[in-house]
Order: C-alpha cells, then structure tokens, then sequence
C-alpha cells in the first residue's frame, strides 16, 4: 500500500482552496491552513469555503487549520498561496516550522514591492531553502472553473526534474493536467504581469471598448511581457504557451477574473478605493504593476501598458485618455 | 488641389461594407460593387447595408453598383471582399476589367480548397498581377466594431513597400490605424487558420466549457498556426502579433464572430447544415478547415486542432469527445 503524499496548503483564499481540492482529487493527504478561526471552522463543519469558493464541496482529504505549525508537520509539498506582497511577512513566521526537505511551490502571481523580487526569489531568500526545492505553478487556471471540474491544464516550473515529476503526479486529475517547464523565471513573470495587462483589458471593457481593442491589448501585453521576460533570462517559448498566452488570454477574458473585473469598474467611472471598498479579493495587479514597472526601468525595457495601468491606480490619471494613448502608441507593432 | 484616391470594394457583406467606409472616412473616393440589384437600390437610397451592416450610415463617398466593370473603372485599389471558395470564379469575370496597374488588396481570410493556395496566390494566378501589386490586409478587426468606429488596429502585407504606403494612407482614420509588414505569408496563413481555431472555441463555448478552455485552445491554436506558417516560409514574429494572435484572440471571444457563432451553435448540437440553414452569413472556416488540413498534410505538419474541427465539420463526430480529445492530446505543451 503506497503512502499518501502529504501536503499543506498555506492560504485559503479561492485558489488555494481550489488547489487543495486538486490534490486532494489526485490522492494526496492535505491540510489547508486559514487565518481566520471562523474560515477554518465553516470549511470543517460544512466542506465549502463559504467566503471564497461558494457550492464547491471539498472533498473529505483535505482538512483546515488556523495553525500553520499543525497544517506543515510532515507536509512533503508546502503549497505557498496569500497574496504576493504578504509572502515575505508570512514565510519569516512559517520558516522555523518547514519541514526540512518539503518542496515549496508557489501559486503566486506577483513580483514584490520595493525589492521587485519574484517570489520564487523571496521564498528562496526569506526560507534559505536551495532552489531547486522551490516551484512555481502557473496557467490558465481560472479557480472557479477548476474548482468546478472543468478540464484545464498548467505549467510546473522547478530546476529539479524528479521534485517536477513528484508535484505533476500530486495535481494530476482527470480535470487537471499539468506539465513540467524548466523555466522558472517566464512562468512566474507571465502569471505577475497578465494581471497588470488584465486591469488594462478591464478598464477598456469598462470604457466600452469591444473585442478588437482586447485583443489589440493582449497581443501589445504579452509583447511587454516578453521583452521584459527576456532581459531577465526567460525563454521566448513560455511566453507562447500556456502560462504566458494561455494565463494571459483567460484572465483578460474572463468575467471570473479578479484583476479584469477591478479594471473594469476603474473604466466605469469608480477610483481605485471605491473599488477597494466594494469587493473582498485581492487584485494582485493594483499593487504589482508598481513593481512591474520599477523592474522594467531597472532593465531598461518600455512597457507601455503597465506604465498606463500605474498612472491610473495610482497617479490618478483619467482611463479613458489612456487607453486612446495605448491604442495610439502601438506604432510599430510587427 | 489633390485628387481623391478612387478605390473599388468588391464583395458587400459586412467586412466589404465596413472597409468602404474606413476608405471613404479616409478620403477616397470607393465604388462598392454588390451581386444583388436590391441590395445595391437598398445601400444607394438608405445609405446603408440592411443585410450584412444594420444600423450603420455610410459615408457619401461610398456609391454602391451590380457592375463590376462601373465599380472598377479607375480605381487604384481592388479590394477584395468575397467568400474565399468563390474568388476564383469572380476573379476570371473581373480580370479584363481590372485597371492595369490597380493595387489588388485581399481581405479575405481562407485557403482555396482543392488547391491549397493562399488567396494572394489565387489573385496572382487568375488575373497574372505580379506579387507586388497584391496586398493583404488581416488584423483584430471584427467588422461591426470597427463600422461602429472603436479604435483598431490592422496589418497590411504588401512585398512593394510604396504600394504598401499608398494602401496604409488609403484606409488610415481616426479609428482604424494600419500598420505595414512583409510578411504576406504569414498573414494570410493567421487570417486563415483562426477561422478553424475560432471554430473549436465556439463549439468548446457550446458544449459549455469555460474560459481555461478557450485560452488553451487559443494557445495550441497559435502554436499550430505557426508550425504550419513556418513551413510555408512565414515570419515567427507575424503570427505573435495583430494579425496572428491579435485576430486569433478577437475571432475567438467575440459574439460578433460568425466561425466561433458557427462553432457555439455545433457545440450546442446542431448539425453543420442546420446551423448553415439557420445563419445567413458564411462560416469561412468550415469549408477552409479542409484546405488547412490539406496543406499542413502536404508539408507533414500536426494539426490536432484543425484535424478535430474537420472530423467534426465533415466526418460527423461529435463535438464532446473531441474537445476532451484536444485537451489531453496537448500533451508537451512546453
């Protein structure tokens, strides 16, 4: 009788919810760790996330903790799933209770504020751990829909071919396909920049602008991506596939999309707080676009729609004149 | 003074419409030459297009005639605007009435079946035009959209560089900005071969799949897109911009396109001739899905997307199983 992978999932917001349940569905033992007393209690009592995953039953391998000590003892893969800029803040109290050789994997999308560091790099230096224990899970992966089952596929990022292997047969379901990429550095680059791209497709859907505009912005966005990716040691290739085109498409497409939706209502009139205000989930790229772009001016790369996207969240600057200047500026895009 | 630049559009549905009137808010003078005595009468006493453009005015600049001989009279620039499988017929009773050195510009997006050319090679063949008088125009550019000027942008293809020019002043507006690329190749091969991936992703759309779907059918789709572009001698470059994924993107989340409409309705569970019996307007992907098939066959490049759309286009599968099948062949994505 083989022994279940155990594994403990840090943050219980809707994707790692929906990541616990696909590890669960794919045999491993799994404990998800919330902040909040009452969180953990409802998943206990009820099998539901009532705040962030709504009529999805999780199935009965998955368990809930306040205490992160509890949910990482004896963990094998430590699943790292809040929102970016707290990463660093929560691994220094999570660090002194890793188990010694557990894979760290990262479902986040975000680059840091003020060090402009992915976080594979602040897992790296915050935990100390070697990075080949560390990997990073990224595509078109809208929580909801994989929640709820429908087939989807990823990318798993990790210098380490066997730890690859060991994550890809962990999340591997019938509903959930996941494939290795050695580059680390694209997949996590494309998941921190769609967002930002994704609030610009929002707030040209909010102004009225139609699937034309869209798509003109995505194909502009994944170019930024890239050329910024390059400069830091991507491949171009991961930028065509699934966590760079494919995240990218999903998340600027799709009404389930947190960042798109944020924009949207930017581009309907609201300003970043009144937004703030009327929704509970994180837009990861109201605060990353800051650091997207401090990265990109590090690296001397021109990234027209991140640079927009930062002037409207937070210089004030009105949507609709930009959107009209990105349209403008994409002067020699072929 | 400087004289009125005179364009004949042949083919009035409602990419054809659309472009007269980009032409005519651009400054030409645009004969629109239509099959269909009252469609003529309808666009000459409304000024507008009933069938293929409700709604929307056209400039006065544009006149509308069944001959094609008072359509091309003078003109600079040819467009043309007609289903991809009928220009053949079409281009050998307009070639004695072509204006010696017209620009002939293509705005159609198919692979002629049996043959396997490209509709640059058919224009060539027919009317014996050298390469570079003929041009092709492809980009994001759902046609409604931009009749109703939102801002777009467009590729045009062209191997003389002032003819090139010439075309991009001639349709250049406040709404609708041309950008010039050589590589004709591969933007009639993104033109083409979107209609069959935008095809897949309505018939994923009507089976109910969600947005992950879609954004990795897109993935793959761009991904055999290209294969197959590279082996015909096109630009990688092309198909990673407006008229590879920018069309790709528009073509395949829009409600406006007619091959992902075409695809929803075949999802849904209709056979390919009730939809063809329920919809007025022609789905270019169905008939091109073959001559893609062909041609990738003939060059011994993998096309699972457009093999699948065939089978079900053609061989009477059902949609279901295939779609499953794409989502799981994807098996190296990166």
């Amino acid at each position: 009788m083989s022994q279940m992978t155990r594994a403990a999932v840090l943050g219980a917001g809707s994707w790692g919810t929906t990541f616990a349940k696909v590890l669960a569905d794919a045999g491993c033992q799994v404990t998800l760790h919330a902040r909040r007393a009452e969180l953990v209690a409802a998943i206990t009592d009820t099998k539901e996330n009532p705040d962030y995953l709504p009529g999805i039953t999780l199935p009965s391998a998955v368990r809930a903790t306040t205490d992160p000590g509890e949910a990482l003892e004896g963990a094998e893969i430590v699943v790292l799933a809040v929102p970016s800029q707290s990463l660093r803040g929560n691994l220094e109290r999570w660090t002194p209770l890793l188990p010694d050789d557990a894979t760290l994997l990262s479902l986040m999308k975000g680059i840091e504020l003020g060090t402009t560091k992915r976080m594979s790099e602040v897992i790296c230096e915050v935990t100390g751990a070697g990075l080949e224990r560390i990997a990073v899970l990224s595509g078109p992966n809208l929580a909801r829909e994989i929640a709820e089952e429908q087939p989807a596929a990823t990318v798993i990022a990790c210098a380490d071919t066997d730890r690859a292997a060991a994550l890809q047969a962990a999340c591997h379901t019938a509903y959930f396909r996941p494939y290795t990429n050695p580059d680390m550095v694209g997949c996590e680059l494309g998941g921190a920049v769609k967002n930002v791209i994704a609030l610009a497709a929002g707030i040209a859907e909010g102004l009225g602008f139609g699937d034309n505009t869209r798509a003109s912005l995505i194909t502009r966005g994944l170019a930024e991506t890239a050329r910024l990716g390059l400069a830091l040691g991507a491949e171009l290739t991961t930028f065509a596939g699934l966590a760079g085109l494919g995240d990218l498409v999903a998340t600027c497409s799709s009404p389930l999309s947190r960042n798109r939706t944020f924009g949207e209502k930017l581009g309907k009139g609201m300003t970043v707080e009144e937004v703030q205000e009327s929704t509970r989930q994180t837009a990861e790229g109201v605060k990353s676009c800051r650091s997207v772009l401090d990265l990109a001016r590090a690296h001397d790369i021109d990234v027209p729609i991140t640079e927009a996207v930062v002037r409207v969240c937070h210089e004030g600057a009105a949507p609709g004149r930009l959107v009209k200047e990105i349209m403008s500026r994409e002067a020699k895009p072929e």
